[in-house]
């Protein structure tokens, strides 16, 4: 056989191979419609795999982040660890009779929202402190791992953890069959998000990067623990969500995954590196699925990362065109 | 067959190759002399690894930490970290011409040691920034990676990274093998122990846990960096371990090894999980192919958790007499 011909006949043998190969990957991705998106994630994902090939990442650094609110799970009407923070100062107020005459509280108690986060940041920070501080780290893992269990979203009547995207749960599970190290790195607390994300997401504990309080070991009777103080360690947003990669993994990730500004400097940071990497952003744009909303919201603002993304050519999931589903269908 | 020949049957197939699968696993650690030590060890391990049995740990909860200086390569005469400090002040020194009159610097520059552990934790403190802060988070592990690769002991004249303890290798690498995730917990710098973690123990960047400057995310001309600024950020030593390890994990270890009074934390937050653990000790016994020190010594101070360890039945690692070999031959 000549050379031309030796290679036509491995090109018949090789493509309908490897175009049957990647249409069983992606069918790792049934949630995604089959479009440009979905193909830019595969072929990501391919040539990462691929050695040799351009777009090569070695196995050791096939780090994928993901912001978690508004883009693992849902964020509207609030940020779900505020409603936990609310139900929570609702179960300690009978040891705090004051809160009956003091704001936040007062507000919180009477579910008053607004009138919380019209306190700003400060009021925010009380509430979360009185909610999240005081106990130790065990304690809070229970409380949080009751709450999970029996709250429900305001508005679908669900478990919270029902409220996770069905193709980020894909993307996630493909990702990690294809050697990918899966890590979230969220602006909610680390220890919030810790005790159901490996039911949740497939995603260990120690994959968890977030925003913390102070910890402090105690010799108690019962033995050593460790003594959540009402005291700001790490806020993992914006500026400090590269910061906090680095010292949680010490690796610049090839793939991120975020849906607001808050997620601009991880994003920046992952495009950054010397080789191959993969920056997207969900964009709400299902009314009617989810939530519409995106440059005025004041959840999950995106803007300027909008306009960065549009710039650079970062991917833009727009979900009401992409997702083929949003939620995984209920539990029994 | 009746029921009890059967028994009898099954017990002479069985038992002979369970004592052959068990010689083989044992022989995953040949620099562990055949002993009381070695076999509490591979008895953990084998039981960790049998489900339904008393001491079965499931995979994810198999997590180990190790302490790194007098744990896992040697710590004398001084922490190795500190001579790379004082050859990073000489570096320096150009650029600094006050440092001639000022101290810690100048006895740091005479390479008089005393001198500046004379000064105390403030003189520590300010050679740690002067040679540690100051670049980008980059920068900082390029400099690392120059001096890991040229730096030799001053004893022995090996690189630092051939004064690892071949035993402790044997040992992660049979825990890994067990599925057990080997975590360095380390009072030394997290970003300088990264840089070679992978290759001296085969433990990646995001499996190191040490103490931190302050990092800050930057945009620059050239791109994103972070700057490390200095600022003691964390401080991963006696308390601070089971925090670092709270912060880091979010799981308590099963498996604790540590040399010195910095690690009793440690080994008492592993020691009061709920379920098996195994805490040891490598207690520096060995004045001819190491050094012999404990109590009264500054580097590696070894004396509450050698009293503890006593009287709660941990293992403590006679080095002279449990390990056949020190060291890994030397590389060509």
């Amino acid at each position: 056989m000549n050379r031309s011909l030796q290679t036509i006949v491995i090109l018949l043998l090789v493509l309908p191979l490897s175009v049957t190969a990647a249409e069983a990957r992606a069918d790792a991705l049934p949630s995604w419609q089959y479009g440009a998106t979905k193909l830019r994630i595969v072929q990501f994902v391919e040539r990462a795999t691929t050695p040799g090939g351009p777009g090569w990442v070695p196995a050791a650094e096939r780090i994928a982040v993901f912001d978690n609110d508004g883009t693992l799970w849902a964020e509207q009407p609030l940020y779900f660890q505020l409603f936990f923070a609310l139900d929570r100062i609702k179960a300690l107020a009978p040891e705090h009779p004051e809160w009956k005459e003091q704001q936040p509280f007062k507000a919180a108690l009477e579910g008053d929202m607004n009138a919380v986060l019209a306190g700003g940041k400060k009021a925010i920070l009380d509430i979360v402190m009185a909610s999240h501080a005081g106990n130790t780290a065990a304690e809070f893992g229970s409380i949080v791992a009751d709450w999970i269990e029996t709250a429900r979203h305001p508005t679908t009547g669900r478990p919270y953890t029902e409220m996770v995207y069905q193709p980020m749960l894909e993307l996630l599970a493909y990702l990690r069959a294809n050697g990918f190290k899966t890590y979230i790195v969220s602006g909610g607390g680390v220890e919030f998000i810790r005790v159901w994300s490996e039911r949740a997401y497939g995603i260990p504990p120690e994959q968890v990067i977030g925003s913390s309080i102070k910890l402090e070991f105690e010799l108690r009777d019962g033995g050593p623990v460790l003594v959540r103080k009402a005291e700001v360690d790490f806020v993992d947003d914006k500026a400090g969500k590269p910061v906090g990669i680095q010292k949680y993994i010490g690796r610049r990730p090839v793939l991120a995954f975020g849906n607001s500004d808050g997620d601009l400097q991880m994003l920046k940071w992952t495009a950054a590196g010397a080789g191959p990497s993969l920056m997207a952003i969900v964009h709400h744009t299902d009314s009617e699925r989810e939530w519409a909303y995106d440059r005025e919201s004041h959840i999950g603002t995106l803007d300027a990362a909008l306009d960065e993304a549009r710039v650079r050519g970062w991917l833009v999931v727009d979900m009401a065109r992409d997702w083929n589903a949003v939620h995984p269908p209920a539990e029994e």
